[in-house]
């Protein structure tokens, strides 16, 4: 039988859990845009507590109650929320709330704003919104930065799910181009850990099983970090899509999680792998 | 004979060049401490525009004019100057006085200093006295920063002469500890281009002669640096230091010079390496 070893850390993070505790105690409500970024787990928030998920603000009109994302919401639409008088539910990370009010106050003091992200994410077009000014930029690497002026003072923020070493070499480069460079690590902890614990993992397997949404960033940085130690790693969202022939010859298969995956969905995975004949 | 290849940039920058013509134009001036860091450009001086140099503020109650030198002094040596009611000349150099206000402002805010470079060196003790708290730091290694308190807000600026990649080293290990790294990056520019220009410069000689004092950050800075990529490197103060030995065999001998070092220094070298016989 093959040999499951689970990441030191990984899986449901802070934001993550307390977002779920919230939507479970408000049946009815409806969130904007996914509450995480795992189909499964909101599939059984509707079906269990009966919170739905909308598209945009624009189709809020006719609800009670409206959930905040953990990504956060750009601002013009959490106004625009404020307008219809319903009752609204905070879920944001507290990680990605902080972020929003470095780019708030970074940007009402001059800065030049630097978010290092995807500039798809939700995370990074709430983060964005709070700028008070348009000087700024979403980069996911030095060559994004050309363009960008460096004669004023810049305030560097990260998405809060990204790489680390990404990261650093964004900060190095401007360390190197400008005279004031304000760095906040707005990497979450989680995020750190979890990314660590893959790393680790990697190494010791054969084969790395990473479950998570496709769309979720801290699992897609997952899986990039755990390929670059093990050539035979897959991204799967559900147990349906396991494939028995990848495990063919293995001795040793290694799991982590996103932060949003929920262990029902991990033990479900591990449970099938079990029963594989290698 | 032996080919001479110069450095790009080497050689008196902007502050010494600066200070020096401050000192011309003030015959009989006393500094407070050497101007610059080249016992043969102030021996010239004294020589020729009876500029002497002090070792101190205490010593300075006879003199009617003192000059500030290019590394500037700490701020209770200044008070005490402006007490003695005489004339002060500053020639402090800009680029210096520049992390001197970065470490009155930030310690003002309440930010953690550090402060990459030589706790020994004086332009270090002139920039770290301007700290209105305890809570500064002189580092030059990450070895340097264990104990400091990373949950306070941290500022890093650098002594102007010190190298770029150990300067990104520190800053890259402060921002994955802390919450906030605000990076001032007071390197100066002809350090920089000194530097470069050294190690391209290194990478095509035989031997490669760094002339300068012996006492002097960037000087020492620029003889690692080629020491790194010409095994047969040699730092000299001046002529008389020239072993003729070193250059047995050698087609390329590549110079470059401090900061603080006088063309008149590096000339007389050069005549004397073209007469050697290899």
């Amino acid at each position: 039988m093959i040999q499951i070893k689970l990441a030191r850390n990984y899986g449901f993070c802070f934001g993550v859990k307390r977002a779920i505790k919230i939507a479970e105690n408000a049946p009815g409500a409806s969130t904007i845009g996914p509450l995480i970024h795992n189909n499964e787990e909101i599939l059984r928030l509707k079906n269990n507590f009966n919170v739905s998920t909308l598209n945009s603000v624009e189709e809020a009109h006719d609800i009670k109650k409206a959930i905040i994302r953990t990504h956060g919401i750009q601002k013009e639409d959490l106004e625009a929320l404020k307008r219809l008088n319903i009752e609204i539910i905070n879920a944001t990370c507290p990680f990605v709330t902080k972020p929003q009010k470095i780019c708030e106050e970074m940007s009402a003091q001059g800065y030049t704003i630097i978010i290092f992200g995807d500039k798809n994410h939700p995370e990074v077009k709430s983060v964005k919104s709070y700028s008070i000014h348009d000087n700024v930029h979403v980069v996911l690497n030095i060559e994004d930065l050309d363009g960008i002026d460096f004669t004023n003072k810049i305030a560097l923020v990260s998405q809060t799910t990204r790489n680390a070493d990404e990261f650093l070499k964004i900060a190095d480069f401007l360390i190197i181009s400008c005279k004031e460079v304000r760095v906040f690590n707005t990497i979450c902890n989680a995020t750190f850990e979890n990314q660590d614990a893959a790393r680790e993992l990697a190494r010791q397997s054969d084969i790395v099983i990473v479950i998570g949404g496709k769309n979720s960033s801290n699992t897609k940085q997952l899986y990039r970090i755990v390929k670059e130690y093990c050539k035979d790693s897959f991204l799967v969202e559900n147990d349906k899509e396991l494939n028995f022939s990848w495990f063919t010859g293995k001795k040793i298969c290694g799991i982590t999680a996103g932060a949003s995956t929920p262990d029902w969905i991990i033990e479900k995975i591990i449970e099938k792998i079990r029963e594989i004949k290698v």
